[in-house]
């Protein structure tokens, strides 16, 4: 039974934005599965085409701001695809009374973060909102990318003994927000992990047909990504506590604001699920890259019990995870 | 000498954008040139892609909604580098407390629209923000399309001696939002003339290579889109205003609001420069068409005086036409 009015959990990334995609929005646009990129053929051309709008409050935070992660995150959905990003598109909504300077800080945050991934932005839109009608800077990046002949990465390809790897700490992203937001400050800083991961992708599929599937676990956190792969294949996903690489600090965080970073939110990490004979090979291709130097293998594919993700927890119990079940962390991209 | 804060000009199409687009958004993000859409190769397919964001005020208007022209407005931008149109993207930005009967409404809207123009939605995005800091949905639809080989429209193909052509009357979109929001109404209805161009500029195409460059002007109007290429190609556009065709209403709207139909906004309507012998030929193709019935000669290319558009008036004077200066209508689409 859907509400009658839009709540902010719509927009968390767990169960209620699932309902309303699966009951409203799909149904309704005729649009596909939730999937990081969608993915079709032009000629003999399989291309890669994702949107994202990013909301993020504040616009500046700790390891980088709106314009960094809105070029990261739409580089890593076609990543995750297998795709090569070619190119980025940039809609700009702004509040009237927006400070120039800020402005022109996030656009060059924008340059460096294009330049950086090597995604050039391509094309862009710039619309105005009277003051109190929205609130500074909104933006929504799109994205197009061609798929390497050969690759193939779906739901569907992951079999029960795959191994499940993530590429570093989770939770940065999520924990250097809400920390930014509760005046927390840390010395070394916890940063956002935002940065793109096209590279570390190129190198996961020069292992050849290793990887079957890959996710970046944004909002709802890895949690809410594993649940929802558990769903698609109506098979059992295993990780074990102990092995998730969690930084203290946001341990730190989540512990002082009563949040469980599986759920946190991350902006620079993959999930993959990967044959288990090449676990170990992919885990060192993987740490050579600075971008996944804590790369770790969490858990594993399992037959049974179908459509569910176990926690193993450190004190020997096994726990049900689901999906976030409302808002957690309200604009956290 | 740009101002500390962004005005509502900012977003007007007009002149105020443009210099926010070439002293700031275009050098520090490195994105190109202002157009419709971007065209680039991949592997030897010619693609285009292209990117707006919806925050058109109020929702519902005459003849359609944010949902309709959010998909129209993007299949129009690939047809004019004459693209077919492949598949869009949808980015929903929602405040918290948008009715869900509302959002409903407009789903469905985009749904009939995208069929309609026969290019399917593939892929979107959800997020919601705090009661306050939007103003009920703003919508971002990027696309991505395929230029048919042989198909080459850019300014640098506008010559001397070209014939201009406008596919039907002016200034409907932005005549009947103003209308709506000063609360007059019209028998017959005065409505927006959001439509889908896909179908019109294939068959435009379809003669050859009559035409040299097109373009939708939206935001601005045929005035200020005029100036852009009398601007970019250094040439002068000559139009004669008993030639343009304009609705009685429209004329009606703007002498009450003290607006020049030449400004106001289109969301149906194509401004193409073609060759002048094939010029009554592609007329006769327009009209066959439901949607370019109207389609009228409203002018010519000359050489001087350079980067100048000249309209003749009724009273058998001259007058320049410069952009849109600051802002005329805020938030038009």
């Amino acid at each position: 039974m859907m509400s009658e009015r839009i709540i902010l959990g719509h927009g968390s990334g767990g169960r209620l934005m699932h309902q309303l995609l699966r009951e409203m929005i799909l149904p309704l646009t005729g649009a596909r599965e939730i999937l990081d990129s969608a993915v079709f053929d032009v000629h003999e051309t399989r291309l890669a085409f994702t949107t994202d709008s990013y909301v993020v409050s504040p616009l500046f935070f700790p390891g980088g701001d709106i314009g960094v992660l809105a070029v990261n995150g739409t580089v890593n959905d076609l990543s995750m695809v297998g795709a090569e990003p070619l190119c980025l598109s940039l809609g700009l909504i702004i509040e009237e009374g927006f400070e120039m300077e800020k402005l022109e800080k996030i656009l060059l945050s924008i340059k460096t973060a294009a330049e950086e991934a090597g995604v050039p932005v391509l094309t862009g839109d710039t619309k105005v909102v009277e003051r109190g009608k929205g609130d500074g800077l909104f933006i929504n990046t799109s994205g197009v990318g061609v798929i390497p002949e050969g690759v193939d990465l779906r739901p569907e390809r992951i079999r029960p003994g795959d191994i499940v790897i993530v590429s570093g700490s989770i939770g940065d992203h999520g924990a250097s927000i809400m920390a930014s937001r509760n005046g927390f400050y840390f010395e070394p800083p916890l940063n956002s992990d935002t940065r793109p991961l096209n590279r570390l992708v190129r190198d996961l599929l020069s292992t050849g047909s290793a990887v079957h599937m890959m996710r970046d676990p944004t909002r709802g956190g890895v949690a809410t990504t594993l649940k929802e792969i558990a769903t698609q294949t109506r098979l059992c996903i295993e990780i074990e506590e102990d092995r998730i690489p969690i930084k203290e600090q946001v341990r730190g965080v989540c512990e002082l604001l009563g949040l469980d970073p599986l759920y946190v939110a991350n902006e620079g990490i993959v999930v993959a699920f990967v044959e288990r004979d090449m676990a170990e090979s992919v885990i060192e291709t993987m740490k050579r890259r600075p971008e996944a130097t804590e790369a770790a293998i969490i858990g594993e594919v399992k037959e049974t019990p179908a459509e569910m993700v176990l926690l193993k927890t450190s004190m020997g119990g096994t726990r049900m995870i689901e999906m976030l079940p409302g808002e957690q962390l309200p604009r956290i991209c």
